[in-house]
């Protein structure tokens, strides 16, 4: 039970001219080391910042042995620099420490990269060496602002009265929840429980259970195959209340939001957050997650082409699809630039793109132009309200196929890169169903999201919306929620027209509608994606930047090298075997010398 | 994008008189219901607690149909309760509703159980309707206060400056670590991840990594064979710091603790906390989680009896054993009663266990009074200042088995109930090793704990001691910690010395023992199990009445029916297979009608 001497009574990057005099013990990283005339100067690097020391070698040997990123703590007293010597680009730049003590804490070996912001690194050996990678001082800026981030969160919903509950992780598997990440059982043999997609369910339970604000900072399983930036578990802000409804949850959410910006960004962004139906966003924007950092909207057609002469429009518009077009500005196009785009919009499905450029006298040029009657150029150039060098983009095909190729073009030639305009949005009354590629109608949403009308539903599926909501940041989807259902002979009428007959309704969810029928109160709910906000907001490009230790896209660890297979013993007290084939895989490959 | 009625302006259990005249809408579940004369009264309840409405069903015919847990919808006028049906025993006993309007939200079908604390039910049925059972006050009570201990835990260590980080749960899984729950990959088939039995790998890579000081609510999962009180999944507080060691470890517990008992009872406790070397605490308590709320110490009594002619005590001494007692006070037991406690140290293993009752003279009345002196008998009476009716109870055997028999007997007979009192206590100094039952030596601890002297672990094992410390509350374990070892030559001593081989800590360590070759900083740190402490503070016998969603002691859900088989498909889509004896079992079991 022996004292012990504190390895460090300051934290360097507190050091300034205020402590001069003052005898201190800093402890940490050696961050840059000159010989000047027989006397070393080094950085010291703690998680607060740097502070230059001086030795004298001659009377501390250890100063000859300092080397980079060895860890030491050194007593000594501040003193001001030298005049000349004085680094105002460093917070503790009008001091150094003449160490009196140095004392090497352990060493390390060459580093497989520098301990910096300016050096590109490959990302795979970033993350073999994660605990160098998390050294450099933009990574230990998003832990920080990942951590303040998430304090923020739960400070306002503190003080909004929500319980923080934390819900199970290993679940009962849906039948058909084939991307469920499942778990053996070593105690039920041959039975299996899931990691949860998300907490839907046991948060619906707890509304059901009389909690009245839950939030949980979640973590969440999804198997997916893998896409650009998605990781096997990702965390998310979950909330629900009961005897709520779609304008509490939004109310709240902004709060929360406010106080993470201002956290990460010290700015206060105005409230409330701009509101949008999906069906006007489609409409002006192509997608359902607009970028409304800039405009570029997309501008409907039809009424000067539907009767026109030039068949590609005006048969657009009669067979029931759209004519539409995007001013996208003087971009400075070559014609084989332009010739581009269209092949583009080709690969995306399209019949083609028409392109016109505003000449200085006002008309537009275009391989189509002759196609056109002089009224209808002047209306499209009004209707744009085109100034010379203006490029025009224009689509005409089915309304569905016009909005996607227009709104990703839109995004491809107008988005701000970087993030230092925030623009948050809510995406509101989403349809109940969307189309898939093959036609068909699919639910939008979980089959628990409460409609706005069954009948509606059931008789006009198309035109029918749900009581949903997206919030969207800067063209990504931040997340959404829903008011549920929370009548049990309507979640049963929800599943019959979502096509879930009664017995998969049964084997799926029959515990979840049973505790429906005690007494559910009105509830709403929201979850948000705290990887894609926490990249955003520190203007990084992949989420894997603001997880600690995130995973490669195929799902692999290359520092501790997992997953990896296991022994054939501790298969067996799971009750499972691997199949033949990936046995037999794994042999072969366990012949390839490693 | 409509606007909605709010469904409460007002949460029930915060009416007073204040509030009197006042139009008000709340919302919740009818938790009693009478009627009186025509005229109904009910008790609405929400989140807040309860506050009774009126309703004359000849205005308002809903209230005719209210039944017991629907939920509803009420406005009214606050009015003061005629004289006489005041109820000083309800928080709004004061003031009644006049309902001028009702709303049925949704109705409940006959219950399981009632919804109040006064009913005993059967924990499986509690279980499998826990969104029922978390109606009940004191559940609903358990979980406010899980949220605010675990709240206090984040104020604390937010305003020391940790960090909270979130460490992967899709780990590596180790060789020998059949204990680990695995989780098959996908992408990667016959690969499997481990979910963490703890965060202490990558702690350890985070202090490495530069992160001063991490905290997290981790989730852990531990596949053991259940045990009376445990879960396959649990949460603990999770802390580690660098260029830290024991001193500040604890100190910022104890921080955390005060906090959150200040938070859950309203009452400061004195710090710093009791702290205790192991070695003591086995001589005094003969256990290293004591429970320190009573005396009833071990007494040593070797010097007493080393020359007796009593051989069954001094044969004990001389063959390097013990002879110890307990003063267990006036307990009042028939010779029946002490028969029974001897028969309870064979079982436990000991030869025999001797009592003595102090009679009104002075005198010490046993079966072995015969076979000891009166100076023997005097010095014993002495030794345990024994009142008349005091019971003493002696062991004598190897040193180990008495501590284990009369600690054991020590809590059996001293032990208070409930938890009103709390009595924290450090125990620090661990043995390296501890033996097994065969005699072995077995590591106490993980393989990274730092030992005092890594000589003499190696030279005198059985004494050697390591930096680790364990935290315990009313004889329970609530944590424990260590410092780290952070110098890779000294860790792969320890691995040596503990017996792991060089492939072993290879294949099982080695890319973490990479990780500290690149200047890792002294470290130490600590995880509270967050169950445990909640159950002790709010009085409960089993964590389980302080986890949301709890398991059985098979690891079963009754109310998800969880764990359960899944489709061929899934398992083939993870590459494994149903071993042939756990496929033919589940048949068998699928002929059984459901």
């Amino acid at each position: 039970m022996g004292e012990e001497q504190p390895l460090r009574t300051d934290y360097a990057g507190t050091l300034t001219s205020e402590r001069i005099g003052d005898q201190v013990r800093l402890a940490g990283w050696v961050d840059r080391r000159r010989d000047h005339g027989g006397v070393v100067f080094f950085d010291i690097r703690d998680a607060s910042g740097l502070a230059q020391v001086v030795v004298d070698p001659d009377q501390l040997p250890a100063g000859r042995d300092l080397k980079m990123e060895y860890t030491v703590t050194v007593g000594g007293e501040v003193r001001p620099r030298p005049e000349g010597t004085i680094n105002v680009d460093m917070a503790t730049g009008e001091v150094e420490v003449v160490a009196s003590d140095i004392r090497i804490l352990s060493t390390a070996e060459t580093l497989p990269f520098m301990i910096n912001d300016r050096v590109e690194v490959d990302e795979r050996l970033r993350l073999q060496y994660r605990y160098l990678d998390l050294r450099r001082p933009r990574m230990a800026a998003n832990l920080r602002a990942r951590s303040n981030a998430i304090r923020a969160m739960r400070e306002t919903l503190d003080e909004l009265g929500f319980l923080e509950v934390e819900t199970p992780t290993l679940i009962r598997s849906t039948p058909e929840g084939a991307r469920d990440m499942l778990v053996p059982s070593r105690l039920n043999k041959g039975s299996f429980y899931a990691l949860p997609q998300s907490p839907q369910l046991f948060k619906q339970l707890l509304m059901v259970g009389g909690v009245d604000r839950y939030y949980q900072i979640a973590r969440c399983y999804r198997d997916e195959d893998f896409r650009s930036d998605r990781q096997l578990e990702f965390t998310q802000l979950d909330i629900e209340g009961a005897f709520w409804g779609q304008d509490g949850v939004l109310e709240t959410l902004e709060q929360v939001i406010v106080a993470v910006v201002e956290q990460a960004r010290g700015v206060t962004i105005p409230r409330p957050f701009k509101r949008m139906t999906y069906a006007e966003s489609m409409a002006r924007y192509g997608t359902d997650k607009p970028d409304l950092r800039f405009g570029m909207e997309i501008t409907d057609l039809g009424d000067i082409f539907e009767d026109s002469d030039f068949k590609a429009f005006s048969g657009a518009v009669k067979g029931g699809g759209a004519v539409r077009g995007l001013n996208v500005g003087p971009l400075g196009l070559s014609r084989s630039g332009l010739d581009g785009l269209v092949a583009k919009a080709k690969e995306l499905g399209a019949k083609g793109l028409v392109w016109m450029v505003a000449e200085d006298d006002g008309s537009l040029r275009s391989p189509v132009a002759k196609f056109l009657t002089e009224s209808e150029l002047q209306r499209l150039g009004a209707r744009f309200a085109t100034t010379p060098g203006d490029i025009l983009l224009i689509a005409a095909d089915e309304t569905k196929l016009v909005g996607t190729l227009l709104g990703q073009l839109r995004v491809e030639l107008g988005r701000p890169k970087g993030h230092d305009e925030l623009a948050f949005l809510w995406v509101v009354d989403f349809p109940v169903f969307e189309e898939t590629e093959g036609g068909d109608l699919a639910p939008a949403h979980h089959p628990f999201t409460s409609p706005v009308s069954v009948t509606e539903m059931r008789d006009n599926p198309k035109a029918a919306v749900s009581k949903a909501y997206d919030l969207v940041l800067n063209g990504s989807e931040l997340g959404s929620g829903s008011v549920r259902i929370h009548d049990p002979e309507i979640q049963k009428q929800v599943f019959e027209v979502l096509g879930i007959s009664d017995e998969e309704a049964e084997s799926r969810f029959g515990w979840f509608i049973k505790a429906l029928r005690y007494g559910t109160p009105p509830h709403a709910g929201f979850a948000v994606g705290i990887d894609r906000l926490l990249a955003i907001l520190q203007g990084e490009q992949s989420i894997r930047d603001v997880i600690p230790f995130p995973k490669t896209q195929t799902g692999a660890d290359p520092m501790t090298e997992s997953p990896k297979p296991v022994d054939d013993f501790q298969l067996m007290e799971l009750g499972v075997n691997l199949r033949p084939e990936v046995r037999a895989a794994l042999d072969g490959s366990r012949e390839v010398p490693e």
